[in-house]
């Protein structure tokens, strides 16, 4: 087609204008091995600068899709999911996903593995015993149709192209660019088959996108581009300067969500609202005669009626999975408060990677973890805690992980003698007439 | 040493400074193979940018020198070398080179090969049957030591590194950044083991700046950054809207060399004009008691008494190449004036390219040449030209290769019914103090 890598690259550095036909050649061709990665981490580099425009974002994103397989559902059941740019102890895809296949969704959701601070669905899942979330799409697919919902990690024939250029972004500093970001998340969900998109993006000292303006332009983004692939997508702006509920790490996470669709109000309250909030947009995009009050409604009800539990259960069986025999860890070490006061701070980036010390979450793709370590937050944000009282319970069994991560712990929490005003846990919602 | 190339990259891209140990693990590491291509390619246009400071630049010119072998004279013979950015037509090196020498003193001249619409002082020497570009750096010294001037092309041998990421450079579409443009220069010329050296920047439409602005500034961090690395630099800004003199292409500009040095004043007014000037900053690098005046005094005499000439042909003889038996096309074609008038513009990249087209350069580094191909100008810019007269004569024996060259002459020349005014030829003069 008379393309050259190097003029692609050059233009842009430059801001000129790549053309529809321009990107699918220069996938395409890296897709082949016919452009080097040494190439494409240039481009990609030069896209961090002068980031894609609307268009070429979605001509990417379409290329990234149409690289590999890709799903279809032609049952008429609305198909929506659900994604997060990752948080700590969100353990909300757990609990939503069955809620809106509770209320009548398919939802086919295809997960992530935790890296760095973050945790992923796909290690909470394997933290059952016997649960399989390697299923090719064809067994994938009849669960959903079969249970209203499967969920799985990451294959190998969905999207190869995304994969491959976010493992080189990875390793070139070239992830923080709000048009590749949409384009590797939707490219993704727009290969489940989905017609409508739930995006939580996190804002706060736990989340990715550290500042509010760039959270903002995400979601923005995502609507517009969604659109343009033709999936209706709503993203809500939520807070991560916190953990989400109180366990972090992946067995201790199950437990929470069990006790959540357990019908649990209390305990975990912000786990709980989170999860309905997700699922009533959910419920609204397959709907658009529903308010969103409607849908709370109808979702909330999908956790105390015990449906939502239900569906959970029988995933988890669908998988191979064994929920009695969840593992959990021998030694169980409170972390004391050295003061007295209230608890106005929890840097969440370091709980995440005080859990990567003990095994909760990798620091590099390979690492193994221990899925039964974690930690249970006796107190959250805004608390008042006596000096001596737990606040938190770390679930590690080696001792030498343990203390290191107990003193990185320390010091992510700050006591001070002064009550704090919380943000809201939904901040914001964008895409959505209501 | 705990550096992380992601973290190397990010910086680059954040603008947060490299310290000096950084830069040298960084390239160290490239070099062996630590660092993939893919990285440093990201860290290049990182680099393209946020451009590297001058201390950055000097870390990272030295590590290059460094990462192969240099040479070093003892003799206390001033040792200065000449470097141009690049031109069409433009063989002063062979001419100022032996005038240096026949100054008394020392050039150790390593050159490169032409690619893309510039010609290259290697390919040039080529063209005389028998001359050895490829000599060790050994019998290189040797000569420059006895006859006071080699010319040779690279070697593997020196300066490695800066190979090996201008290789890269050039299929990123990170050429363009003036500190990297600064490192490649000046590591290679410092390796020459010289204490002065005398830029030509070019500008103009056969220069790779096309712009004054950028041209200047190379200059002066050429100045800064050469300081740094203990060489003293003057910077000539000079003018390249035309070829330089009349001929254009391997053999053809060794007989104008030839020609120069052998006292020809008016023919090629320029190419001597531009010789006179830079031999003068030469020497006056090497004794800062004589004024420019003097300086051009002297090197005209070199050319004026033959004693350049005597050195090139001992050049030539040193290097086994035989003067006589220098190759000339069988076809000569002119290319005649459509219209009468002044020649107002010269698209000199365009006329590089169109020597490209009949071998005189090469798009691609794997391309043959056909040494005694060329253009010889019989009109330059602001000449008046009769209908029908010769513009200029195509040495070209290709018959289909003549005719597409034709095509591109035609249009790269523009013949009006104005006189102009023409720029000087030094436009400018950086870094010395009269």
């Amino acid at each position: 087609m008379g393309y050259l890598p190097v003029d692609t690259i050059r233009k842009r550095k430059n801001g000129t204008p790549h053309t529809e036909d321009e990107i699918s050649w220069f996938i395409k061709s890296y897709m082949k091995d016919e452009i080097p990665d040494y190439q494409m981490s240039a481009w990609l580099m030069a896209a961090n600068f002068n980031p894609l425009t609307i268009d070429e974002t979605f001509f990417l994103t379409r290329e990234m899709k149409n690289s590999g397989e890709y799903l279809k559902f032609d049952s008429g059941v609305p198909t929506i999911d659900k994604h997060s740019t990752g948080g700590v102890g969100d353990k909300a895809s757990l609990i939503l996903g069955p809620m809106a296949a509770a209320c009548g969704l398919q939802v086919p959701m295809i997960t992530g593995r935790g890296l760095g601070h973050t945790g992923g669905t796909t290690d909470k899942l394997e933290s059952i015993p016997g649960y399989n979330t390697a299923l090719n799409l064809k067994d994938f697919k009849n669960i959903v149709e079969k249970n209203g919902i499967s969920i799985i990690g990451q294959t190998e024939s969905l999207c190869p192209a995304d994969r491959r250029i976010y493992g080189l972004r990875d390793v070139t500093a070239t992830v923080e660019s709000i048009p590749l970001i949409c384009a590797s998340i939707l490219s993704k969900k727009w290969a489940e088959g989905i017609e409508g998109l739930v995006m939580d993006v996190k804002c706060g000292s736990g989340a990715f996108m550290k500042s509010e303006k760039d959270a903002e332009n995400l979601c923005k983004n995502l609507i517009e581009i969604g659109a343009r692939c033709g999936l209706k997508v709503v993203a809500l702006l939520t807070n991560m300067d916190q953990p989400l509920g109180r366990c972090v790490g992946n067995a201790l996470e199950i437990k929470e969500t069990l006790e959540v669709l357990g019908g649990d109000k209390e305990t975990y309250a912000d786990t709980r609202e989170l999860s309905i909030e997700l699922t009533a947009h959910m419920l609204c995009l397959s709907d658009k005669s529903k308010t969103v009050e409607d849908c709370r409604e109808k979702a909330r009800d999908s956790l105390d009626s015990g449906k939502a539990l239900q569906v959970f259960q029988s995933l988890v069986e669908l998988h191979g999975g064994d929920l009695s025999k969840l593992p959990e860890a021998k030694t169980k070490t409170p972390l004391l408060a050295k003061e007295k006061g209230y608890i106005t701070a929890i840097d969440t980036y370091e709980v995440g990677m005080a859990g990567v010390l003990i095994g909760a979450g990798r620091k590099n793709k390979s690492d193994q973890l221990d899925l039964n370590s974690g930690f249970y937050f006796h107190k959250k944000l805004g608390d008042h805690v006596q000096k001596g009282e737990p606040l938190l319970t770390i679930h590690c069994d080696d001792g030498e992980k343990l203390k290191n991560s107990m003193d990185r712990l320390y010091s992510a929490i700050e006591i001070e003698h002064k009550k704090i005003n919380l943000k809201p846990l939904v901040q914001s919602v964008f895409g959505v007439s209501q």
